[in-house]
């Protein structure tokens, strides 16, 4: 009699539940040889599509009552083209290995792919793809082989922007078994656009770090990846040199206080890549007696209207004073965007030593110029 | 001479650079008295805004070329009107206080409104919204008056599954500061379609542990959010059941190595969502000697062709058994949703104890469900 009582066809009636609104209508073929859903994907979807051999993505959207849908990647519209069934399809030309944010256009809106997770970047969330190849993902792939560090979301107040603010904090694998010891910190910001994520998602620094620290080529560091943008305050928003405030007055006191910090110059770095290499450049410049490292990925520009002895408060004036108070001034670019080289060469002419210059070949604004330059950067510090 | 060597206009150009594909046209008008931009978006939208004391939802799309635009929201689609400039807007009826899903259709594509971040359900990234109200929500919102635990992001190899698979993993507050005390663990899990962060982020987990144990009302636990779905591994997606060989073989042993934590039984919980909630049971009451405690909130069910004695593999069939083993079978729903009512009556009738009752009062399928019912349920775990 009992055995009746409880009457549900269980799991589907719950997915039902949840998605019936969203629900998609017919399903892709899967993809044409040689592509494969890119790693970038949501779990059950097929495309995009990467053909690894040529570095071409495929892209499919369905889109029936649409008129005219395109693919906007890498600065180029491609136009779709429908089928029978409604599916929108188009190949991209071959891209550049990494991560790259993408929109489709639908009738001239511009939104996400749903079938990529999302990736913030421009201020909203972005449909992205990685492009795979073999050798030059080693370092930054995930490796079974060595330990693993860990990435901890935390929340902490501002004062300075009366709110919480989050932050990401990578720590290394040893961290855990060694409740005794106090580690160098390297704080890392990401770029216009992006928010605290951006280096553990997009930028993978984490299996960078890992595979540095593994290899006994980078020293164990904490490394702070907050946001760099201050939300929903848009007085302050405006001006970008207010980040340093929130930075050292509100953020740097806190990770000293919740982790085990060496917390004097020579063990604290800062590094940020385009917008956050700028944010670097205004608050360590301005803060040397807290920071003995610095690295600027796509972000070293000086205002037009100053020289190097005016640049940034006169940091630069005094060439020995720098010297002798910065240990690393790291400076790089990819090959095909805007190059400071001519900047890095007036600084060493004016006697700025302890730069580091460096140059990703063949790639431009985009994640693979940051990923390697966190690979060459890392390994200098704190040593 | 050398003064004016570095010459870019530094900020704006770097914005540009990085942006240029996804600029936005007109800008929108801010809000009407009474809506404020949801919690849930981007740091720099207005829309979609909220009218706290209405608890209505005011949704605005930049879309002049688009034919018909919808917003889908909570099982009900809303015609948006045009204006002269090509922004379409609608105000929704009054929300269920809490988070919800929703989509934005284009020509009957749906999309993610871009003003929200996204969250991930139903297998791909969707827009959120966020919906206030007083005291409700004392439980869930950040209080900077309290000490605060961190969520872990980690990668672990999966044996079962082939690959790495992520999981959140939340610590207490003092874990950083008592390295040699252990914890119990909770196993928490997300439902269909949603991913690791549903409970972080959606569900606001870390306030409502962290309110939970500073007020003495909840032991201090680990709580560990895995992916309870398998990543491109679609033979392995469709047995359910296999989940739980990777949460036994995989995902427990590396938790138990990799965090300090209590080992036996008794000290370990676990508990899901909806679909998630069916994964519990699977997984605990096939597994008796590894659980003690266990929660399904919104995802009890039993199959249709089975009774009390055979469900779940005779698990409840020797109530007495059954008894001494489990310390606690939560069971929770919305009143707005499926009720298990008579299923927890009958187990009760067949003489299973430890069942507590869990009601949500006017809520449904959602996250306000969730957020009472973990609210209610952790402080009744370990002691």
């Amino acid at each position: 009699m009992m055995k009746k009582v409880i009457l549900i066809t269980a799991v589907m009636m719950m997915c039902n539940m949840a998605s019936a609104q969203f629900r998609r209508g017919p399903q892709a073929e899967p993809p044409p040889e040689g592509f494969k859903p890119a790693s970038t994907n949501t779990f059950i979807s097929q495309y995009p599509a990467v053909n690894a051999e040529t570095r071409q993505a495929m892209f499919k959207v369905l889109a029936p009552h649409a008129q005219i849908v395109q693919v906007d990647l890498a600065g180029k519209k491609y136009d779709m083209t429908k089928d029978e069934k409604g599916f929108w399809t188009c190949i991209s030309d071959p891209q550049v290995v990494g991560f790259h944010y993408y929109a489709i256009r639908i009738d001239s809106v511009a939104v996400m792919d749903r079938g990529t997770e999302a990736f913030f970047g421009s201020n909203w969330e972005s449909s992205g793809i990685e492009i795979p190849e073999g050798p030059e993902g080693d370092y930054y792939r995930f490796n079974k082989e060595i330990p693993h560090g860990q990435i901890r979301s935390v929340d902490y107040w501002s004062e300075v922007n009366g709110m919480e603010r989050p932050v990401n904090v990578y720590v290394p694998a040893e961290y855990e078994q060694r409740p005794d010891k106090k580690y160098p910190v390297l704080y890392l910001v990401h770029g216009w656009g992006e928010d605290e994520n951006g280096w553990s998602v997009q930028g993978h620094m984490a299996n960078i770090m890992d595979g540095l620290i593994a290899a006994g080529r980078a020293v164990p560091m904490i490394v702070v990846m907050p946001s760099g943008d201050i939300k929903t305050n848009a007085d302050v928003r405006e001006a970008s040199g207010n980040i340093t405030d929130i930075y050292i007055k509100d953020l740097v006191p806190f990770i000293d206080k919740t982790f085990r910090t060496v917390t004097d110059r020579e063990h604290r770095a800062m590094a940020g890549l385009s917008r956050g290499g700028f944010q670097t450049c205004l608050t360590v410049l301005n803060n040397m007696d807290k920071f003995a490292w610095m690295g600027t990925f796509s972000g070293f520009f000086m205002r037009s209207n100053e020289g190097i002895e005016n640049a940034f408060n006169g940091a630069f004036k005094d060439a020995d004073s720098f010297n002798k108070q910065m240990n690393l001034l790291f400076i790089s670019t990819g090959t095909e965007e805007r190059n400071p080289r001519e900047s890095v060469e007036a600084l060493k002419k004016h006697g700025i030593k302890n730069i580091i210059f460096h140059e990703s070949q063949g790639t431009a604004h985009e994640w693979l110029t940051w990923r390697r330059a966190l690979n060459d950067f890392a390994p200098r510090l704190f040593q």
